[in-house]
């Protein structure tokens, strides 16, 4: 499938939604729970999530459609939401992260990128040159990756509770 | 975790609300697409899932407690969604999905399941020996195992739009 600008925004449209129906509710085994050391819960994800909103996504789009200044991203930090999401709820952190999903795909929306502008580069500080495309697509399947793995980290809490079904649930063995 | 009929329902609760979510706003192109032949779609999962509730799960437990009668459970069809989910909607099997598992979910309350009848076992056709906790695990970690799949189905759409970011995003390298 091509990445268009529409297609995207019914992505990025769910996912505040969609782990709010997913989490909100739980209890804290299932929120609290990982795969192992150094690895991260839902709690942990949401908080990444929200981190993504201020920093990253809409943040590395103006960049690259402002032909003024240097369009070098700046490294994303993947550990900001330990210290970010101290002292919050999961309830807190879903409303936080809807609120801003909200506020920048409204600003996305109101760019009209053209196809011209979705090919225009920027300069990823590991990965060099990439498009506005590129981002966008990676934005949508950053979302999705990140619910395929709170799905899994749950999951895993009942890889032993399952006894011999272990080899049909195929997301036990990832 | 241990396996809880108070953790597993959390659990189960959520995943008709998490589906319309995540899926109920979706054009044809995110709704139909899969990985590639004779892989699944969204469409095609949420009626695999509306057979388990119709066929497998309550069924299977109710066999289990029911010591007048063989035990073994009936083989799950994994084809039978191909058939029923014809002519309907998406947005008709969700709401047929979610409507299934208020019920089940109600039945599964009203046995108030004792710690001796989650010991309980019933004969797989292909595993043998299974207890009505496994049973509920299983349950558990198929619904968080097919929400991962669709995420995943989804993703994959976008795996050459994303460029570079590819290495990055281990959900498009399942």
């Amino acid at each position: 499938m091509k990445c268009s600008v529409n297609k995207a925004i019914e992505i990025l449209e769910q996912t505040p939604k969609t782990l709010k129906s997913f989490l909100g509710k739980l209890s804290d085994e299932w929120i609290y729970c990982n795969e192992s050391d150094d690895t991260w819960s839902a709690f942990d994800i949401v908080g990444h999530l929200i981190h993504g909103e201020k920093t990253d996504w809409m943040t590395r789009i103006h960049l690259i459609l402002d032909a003024s200044e240097d369009n070098t991203f700046k490294p994303f930090d993947r550990f900001a939401q330990f210290e970010a999401s101290k002292g919050k709820t999961l309830n807190q952190l879903l409303n936080e992260f809807e609120a801003l999903r909200i506020q920048n795909l409204k600003k996305l929306k109101a760019l009209n990128l053209t196809q011209d502008q979705l090919s225009l580069k920027g300069t990823h500080p590991e990965l060099g040159k990439v498009t506005l495309s590129q981002l966008l697509a990676t934005w949508v399947t950053h979302d999705l990756g990140h619910v395929a793995q709170i799905s899994r980290v749950m999951a895993k809490q009942y890889k032993t509770e399952v006894g011999p079904w272990i080899n049909y649930i195929s997301i036990l063995n990832d």
